[in-house]
């Protein structure tokens, strides 16, 4: 093969992009992750919090209104635009050489490439609440409640554009639990696998 | 820890069970698959046939319709009985040593029990039709439409007597895709995590 991708898909405070980083790390390759996050701000010109905030899960409010008033004629929302640059980013990164790509929906735009190893990383509600709190603090919203309101935005823009359930093991080559299994024993298993 | 049990859930064709019996030969612990349905049949008074068809897919047809009229006036159905048979069964053996156990909800049987590694193999649709047709030969029906069948079924399944969703990567702590990692290699890593 001559190029090996590896993409990290995660539930948010499950540890994947720590996971990810480590992975790249030891496989001597780089990991897109903040990087892709520049690259996909200078093509669209939207701000990098912009892209951070609306490249992989929905608006945190008014996703279906926002979804019809912020489309212009042509049909195409901010979001529609977004996710065109995201994903033809995505697929030239993936032609330049081996790498690990953190998130974005990387495996549902690579999923026909056969050199990819898609990878989904999960945790108990306990454990990332406790791994959200630590990383972000605390607000006033409780942990646990954060989490449910990121997973169902993060399950909806994947869902409206990939068309594939979100978190369904099959659309994955590995799916680990990194609470379970702990995040270094889930970088072994992932860099074992390439 | 005391007992160490794997549970192996599998989509039907996928290979799981020859992996989980693979797993339990590398481990030298027994594997429960047809042992399993014979003491079933035995404690329930069912025949082994009724207990390898019914006890972790619904019936082939009327599913709703069964549910309903198959129930006596306590509102249990045979479905129900064997269930609580197949639940109790699952319990005492992971309570004798460390084993592994293939099908029939086990996961979600033992999904309290700390000493448990959970794993769920799945494969996609044309790998596995071109396994179920080397392993049980060619039918009326293509292997395909026997395949999304199945999967229908065995989802139905599971969904109505755990209240957990089937083939969600959370429920379990490793998943594999036996296709494309082969199943070899979906022995080294379950056997390398015991």
């Amino acid at each position: 093969m001559k190029h090996r991708i590896i993409t990290i898909s995660r539930e948010f405070g499950s540890g994947g992009r720590t996971i990810g980083k480590s992975v790249a790390q030891r496989l001597h390759i780089p990991c897109y992750d903040q990087e892709l996050i520049e690259t996909i701000a200078e093509k669209s010109g939207f701000s990098q919090d912009y892209v951070r905030r609306t490249g992989e899960d929905t608006p945190r409010s008014g996703w279906f209104a926002n979804a019809l008033v912020g489309r212009s004629l042509s049909g195409a929302s901010n979001q529609d635009y977004l996710w065109s640059i995201q994903r033809r980013t995505i697929l030239e990164l993936a032609q330049q050489g081996p790498c690990v790509i953190v998130g974005r929906c990387a495996d549902a735009i690579l999923k026909d490439q056969a050199d990819c190893l898609t990878v989904f990383i999960h945790a108990p509600l306990a454990i990332r609440a406790k791994r959200i709190v630590q990383r972000y603090g605390e607000t006033d919203t409780a942990p646990e409640k954060r989490l449910r309101e990121k997973d169902r935005r993060r399950a909806a823009y994947y869902q409206f554009y990939t068309d594939l359930e979100w978190g369904a093991a099959k659309n994955f080559h590995i799916s680990l639990d990194s609470g379970a299994l702990g995040l270094d024993r889930c970088v072994d298993l992932i860099a074992g696998l390439y």
